[in-house]
């Protein structure tokens, strides 16, 4: 039985109440329950790890036996988990629904499940309505359940012969103002902005997301990595957000800690030798090298030890893009073969 | 008086005449001499060095004052110099030619001021017909003698963070065959093809222009500079074209021999420290990166040392083209403003 008219338009306005909830630890989920005549019964959407989910909202709003033989049409599947709260798929057919249109398949190993559940439960079942608008609200979430961890963009400037500064350490400025506005529009979309300490001690920076002075309404929260202390005048700790500081070598410690704290997506500024260790370990999804046409020779690489020993064992990388910012040139690249999950 | 039909197409074929010649120390010219009726009377072309310029080769196939009342019609400006010929300009005013027509001006400051001269001697002088055709015939002979040595490219294959090779030296293929292919092309159009005898040691490269395993019709003339000794059994010195080996550190020395043997563009293909000599010393007029998608980190960098201490000394290029080649990418550039002629 396929989707109808009056169910596709409640879809639409499911994605809608999915923006309402919060990125974080889970995913935004909207749900609308339609009588059998078509009428909306109840909105729900997900506030967040521990409130219930979308289904259960809508079904609140109403008095018991309300949802019997309605039809729910939720943006992601409806779990099969007992978590902090307790299974959808049971919620629903316990509620008396008859019918369940939803638009992503939930990709849990363990919440997976739902959509079998209501069917053996006699339930009529629909999945991938408008799937590709609610990839693009929960694309994020969905990576970061896929990577065990959030999605790393690892970005850097260099010179054209891959020098992050000249032999006396200045660097100021490799590339033009159009390639530096381009990375503060990047840092605007990422959830967490990460430095090691030895950039914070020889830089400074705000990580911050900047338009020229004023600061883009999405802010990364700052991620400062390493073992030396981030000086109390640190310009990081000045940000909107409060740093979070990790005293370890770590990096896969980090990320599982940032995914526990519902992170999705981080952007690495480097310095050389924290864009290196991400990129041995396996752990960076995207490459941002802006390239400026400058030559500067000398040894202060972009990049440093990135534990390829021979040719055979380079990182070869797929270019999405060879993109023009100004005079210099962003290479946007994914690795060419999955990353490998290497020990860190 | 402008230059009419008949004139035109006289130079047309001068330009062709002008081919006949060899690239070398002087540039190819061509010549026809018309009578006051517009027939031809005589074509004149250079040979090389040391043999009659093109107007006196024309001159010399006419009985005395059979050029009496002529137009000549010369691909570049006679010259006004006595060299080991005599100066054309008066060797077409003793002739009685008495109008000149020609498409370029002599760059030269010693042969130059032919133009001024015939004049001078009542001769009606047009310049600048078909020029642009000229300049593409003789461009590079135009560029040695503006440089005052041959225009130089240097070319290296790099990964995007710029290194030449792997930790453990090995190198092949850092770029695909796209970009090989490309190298042997652009190796094809010039005269001379440098390497230092590290490469040659190292390598021990053909140093000729292939299409495949085939030859390229012309093969630049394999150049080797270093002061380590090229061996007897070195793949270089079964070029088509006999080695020529400088034992020398001085590339402002290399150059002008290069020049004085008619050498206008030399194509330098490394190491990194021979590249990085010749942007240090300010002769790279351009330079070629082929650049692969692939990181490999460590410390074989393409250039390594090109006397850049400080940002504010970077060495800015213009990128003329960023011309994507198969999975690679090559940067066209050449220094953002002239290259400072330093002492070697």
């Amino acid at each position: 039985m396929a989707v109808n008219e009056t169910e596709r338009r409640a879809m639409t306005r499911a994605l809608e109440l999915a923006t309402r909830g919060p990125r974080g630890v889970n995913p935004q989920v909207g749900a609308v329950l339609l009588s059998p005549g078509g009428e909306i019964l109840a909105e729900g959407w997900h506030q967040g790890a521990g409130t219930p989910h979308a289904e259960v909202d809508a079904l609140s709003k109403l008095a018991p036996d309300a949802a019997r033989g309605a039809t729910a049409v939720v943006t992601l599947e409806p779990c099969n988990h007992t978590g902090r709260t307790g299974p959808c798929a049971l919620a629903l057919i316990e509620a008396g629904v008859s019918r369940v249109i939803y638009a992503l398949d939930d990709p849990g190993a363990v919440s997976g499940g739902g959509a079998d559940r209501l069917r053996a439960a006699g339930v009529s079942v629909e999945a991938g309505e408008q799937a590709d608008t609610a990839e693009a609200i929960i694309g994020e979430w969905l990576t970061a359940q896929r990577l065990g961890r959030p999605e790393v963009t690892v970005k850097w400037a260099q010179s054209l012969d891959g020098r992050a500064a000249a032999s006396d350490g200045t660097s100021q400025w490799i590339t033009g103002p159009e390639a530096r506005a381009d990375v503060h529009r990047r840092r605007a979309e990422a959830d967490a902005i990460v430095v090691g300490t030895g950039t914070v001690l020889s830089d400074d920076p705000a990580l911050t997301a900047r338009d020229g002075d004023a600061l883009h309404a999405h802010q990364p929260i700052p991620v400062v990595i390493g073992t030396r202390t981030t000086p109390d005048d640190a310009a990081v700790r000045r940000h909107p957000h409060p740093p979070l500081l990790f005293d370890t070598h770590d990096l896969h410690e980090v990320m599982a800690d940032l995914h526990a704290r519902g992170i999705q997506s981080v952007f690495v500024e480097g310095g050389p030798t924290l864009a290196s260790a991400f990129i041995a370990a396996g752990l960076a999804d995207r490459v941002l090298a802006y390239i400026a046409p400058v030559l500067l020779g000398g040894n202060r690489t972009a990049l440093t030890d990135i534990g390829v020993g021979s040719i055979d064992a380079a990182r070869r990388l797929t270019v999405e893009e060879w993109l023009p910012l100004g005079a210099d040139l962003l290479a946007i690249a994914r690795p060419a073969s999955a990353p490998e999950e290497g020990d860190a």
